[in-house]
């Protein structure tokens, strides 16, 4: 065990940021939220503070960024502050756990990745689905060799419910925002870099996702440095839960996972036979997960290793994402080095 | 039951014609064949029939062809041989079976639908998949609009070994041969015409595959009229068994099947659990339903009924076919009109 | 293939009789059925023989014992019927296929054997049920010897209808009509005697049950020489389809198999997840079953083998469901012994 | 939420004693450990409680049944400790929740239920499988009704390791410390008492259990009130992992509930399909139950509500692991009667 608990500063104190701060401090040895910031701070904040054993709260993010005492952030606000929390994080010698996506300009990303790499800090994303028990099977085996070469991977991936519309509005779109997971699931499963994508998408669910030039259903090919082919389907909206499974077939077999239930009942009658649902949304199925991650994190701060998900799988779920609108918008395969060699001058960074 | 028995002649002692003629011989009522013409019959196809109770077997299909008192052929030849036997057996008065795919020759296949219009004999095509308890399910799910509109279309149809590369020399390429079926397949589900389609292939298998312009593992998005959109994933060997997967998700949910698998055994040691694997290959997983495609078949003719898969069917199939290899060739996705209207003016048939 | 087709003669043309006929004479290669016996004999019997390729019906089944010509019968009458048309069978050399019970009176049964084993004829006994793919595969397992010792034998085995209560008045209870076939598969799976049962019985489903004397679900228990336990339990009307499961928990680990089902689908809404049935009944769930138990009885009576299940299979059933009987009654754990003394001097046959 | 956070005494800092205080102090609300108290107190412990954050450790259990400022305990010290506590507790005004069984003996049972009725405390025995979400289905399903009067109970629990001889030395035998968990379930699903006990035993896995009277293997029959019949099957040593899987078949069809697995994994290959196996044991099965069993007993006591396990649930558990040990030992069914008329005039408390 560490002579020293990690000291935490959450940055965000949103659904993700409480989920985060509620994690670490009942469930991650070893570490302590203890200060939260949130620029819209209200009662309900402060109630939750007290209740989750977390002794300050501000409202300005400066409060972490300038305490000593602070080891560590979980930078859980909007995307749009994402890179400049991290800058301002590395600047300060903080190691960062940063909420997906890393950001959406790929300049800044880049501009932020720069200064993690000059601070020698830890940068951890919150691809929160590597930690998955089912998707961590199937990564495992694929990389364990014994079913050989991976030739075809896919990915089902639908949301039970759609967002509010003003929430599409602002959203990114349904590749920066939805899929951006899915894309970091395929390049940890195919244990390759995506370099080519085709996507599409179609308005089947919400004729409202047309005035914001996003689609609720998308579907998207891609190719693999190594040969294989990558198949992801989204929807905005399945219904019956959060359908989450992954499928990786391989020179010598096949690995797949089944979405996680709410229990494991079979009712049989003469009208029919009944099994339960798909855990409902990510806080159900990734419960597990968001734990597995910050303890993860907390160790590879605490014992310096390299933290799983770095800034670069940050940066290339970006980078397949932006392609997958662009392949979207011109209808045609995009290979992503039409948009890797864009931002090749910016710095010396990955790619 | 009909006063008379259908009384058909089989052409092709191969394989599926063994097959067919095995099936209507003893598990489909109504129904006789009783002469087999394969241009290589040998002491092999005659201990066959014996067996089978077949009265005749000749050399000639012209035998079939010009006998009064048979009613129906079977086409169990090969694929470059169906259009001449399907215009034959139409000019003769005969109700046709014909194997898939109806022919690689678009203009061929026009002809021969010509012909049979002109006789008003009935015409199905061999897509025995459409029989399949399973398939069929997610099919009448579909159908049956209780689900709603579908959104995505998925197949997952992977043979369990990949024939000698001298067959895939002479095979018309994994779509005209393998993915022919999962186009059937994909219209079938959606209950709509496909309009655009785009082709990923990857030789992961066997590199001999590269010498012959084909691939042995595929991956294909459609786009349906009804806004669905579709995908196809296929690999020449699976080694586990045949795997034949089908889903629909729809407005208000999903529909999918899973495989037959051996027995419902599950072992459980300290060393795992062991399940079965699926049924081997499409012998033993369409085993029922290619008895039930032939019962289909008898019926149509016997009570005047449109088959169940017709000309259209097996034409349309082979333009998606003829899609997906311009597709891969051409990188980019291609409209199905661009092929549709190079044909327009053969004739009045359909399209 | 044996020179010489096996000849057999049909007693009994009721649902039993015709399912046995028309696999016969469809799928068991080497057999035909050249007459049936039916002391009913009605012209729905003639049109069925006509259609099956069945060339004589008689009234009387000294028609079949006094033909030179037949080889083999299968004696599909009533149950009361069974030893005494065992008798004349082996009395005029002709091999049997007797369906289950094989007789409800020790005295009749030890008779028949006496005289099969005088003709040195083959006798095998319709519990067809261990022709099944999946309970099969349960035995095979436990067999091998890879999971070591039985310890537990659990049987579910429900039927998915009552049937009407005046079949229940000359059924002879649910032991000997119904739950006979588990006390077989027990001894099947276990690979040893029962040596002790101790039934309960209850009126759950049907009151009627109680002027009869006999129960609608029953709950057993076995213990086996090699120290294994079992556990049987039986419902008359489950509703939702026929529940057949079996399973064997070892000394390494344990080997189940679950229902076939009607189709593998999965149906996925807001309003819950539906999956199919189990296959309906027995015709459904064991067709394949019969066969293969038909083509086994063929090949033991061509190839001079021993049938897979014999006279000595047929009386220790009985025994089990005499003493399940008297353990009801008597609310007592019964040793079959207690039984099989009582019978030790009728002759020289097993125990 | 309460406006005074329950204050807790722990008492044993064994596995269980652990398990709950680690519960509490992390994930149950309303509620806090301040105190263990541990006979056999070691440096171990007081590094525990510093950890979980529990501000005191003592030897003495008197430390906690004397301090006002305590309001209630949770007992998991030795069985034969039970009821003393259970008794000093209620004398001292405490709530009490107790691990199973209650006790062994009847007549310290009795007593000790009288006394916590006399202070009117709220008492709960740790029956900690009714709030794994599997099982509640099963009950919630039958207790709802939709299926009507249930026929048949059937468990299967098996655990995946036998404990050392030591153990079983002192384990009360298998009936009292791992069957009782399912004496309480089956009265849990059936909703009705049970009136009547038959036992099997077997020593299948280690001749050692001989030497104390034991069995490792076990099956038991039980009747109820309501005329459903129940099947528990019983292994020391499944090797598999933790079997257990519950089951009613009622009126109108059946409820079951199979294992939670490690994982969804399907792993298909030519050499068979690979599943996993069920989660090790009950601290992964159960532990997301023995969190919501302690968040009830809080609940129970902060809102003046009854147990959902109360004393008289502990008792008749060991009512019946009684009548199975004399079932076994005497080779007869047992009417659960003959035992409690036995206790009637210890004192006016239930039966």
């Amino acid at each position: 065990m560490p002579a020293k608990e990690l000291r935490i500063g959450l940055i965000g104190g949103g659904r993700i940021g409480k989920l985060h701060g509620r994690n670490i401090n009942t469930s991650v040895p070893g570490a302590k939220v203890v200060c939260l910031a949130e620029t819209m701070l209200n009662d309900g904040h402060k109630a939750w503070v007290d209740e989750t054993g977390i002794p300050k709260a501000t409202k300005d993010p400066a409060d972490i960024m300038n305490d000593k005492n602070i080891d560590a952030v979980f930078i859980c606000s909007p995307t749009d502050t994402h890179a400049d929390f991290i800058i301002q994080a590395a600047r300060n010698g903080k190691h960062i756990f940063c909420e997906k996506p890393i950001h959406t300009d790929m300049q800044k990303i880049k501009e932020a990745l720069v200064e993690v790499e000059k601070a020698a800090v830890k940068l951890q994303i919150g691809f929160v689905r590597r930690f998955d028990h089912n998707h961590k099977k199937v990564h495992d085996t694929v990389a364990s060799g014994v079913l050989g070469k991976p030739h075809i991977v896919k990915i089902t991936s639908r949301d039970p419910e759609g967002p509010p519309l003003d929430y599409i509005a602002v959203s990114g779109g349904i590749f920066m925002d939805m899929t951006i997971h899915d894309f970091d699931m395929a390049r940890y499963l195919a244990g390759s870099e995506v370099i080519e994508v085709m996507a599409y998408g179609a308005i089947n669910i919400d004729p409202g996702y047309k005035k914001y030039g996003d689609v609720d259903t998308a579907v998207v090919m891609l190719k693999f440095e190594n040969g294989a082919i990558g198949l992801i389907d989204n929807s905005r909206a399945a219904h019956y839960g959060y359908d989450q499974r992954t499928e990786v077939h391989c020179d010598k077999g096949c690995v797949q996972v089944a979405n996680d239930l709410n229990d494991t009942s079979v009712i049989s009658t003469g009208d029919g036979v009944f099994c339960e649902k798909p855990t409902w949304f990510f806080l159900e199925r990734y419960n597990n997960a968001f734990i597995a991650e910050a303890i993860d994190f907390v160790d590879a701060v605490s014992n310096n290793k390299k933290p799983p998900v770095d800034g670069k799988d940050g940066m290339m779920a970006v980078y397949i994402a932006m392609s997958a609108n662009k392949s979207l918008k011109e209808h045609r395969p995009v290979m992503l080095s039409e948009l890797t060699k864009l931002f090749i001058n910016i710095n010396s960074y990955i790619l």
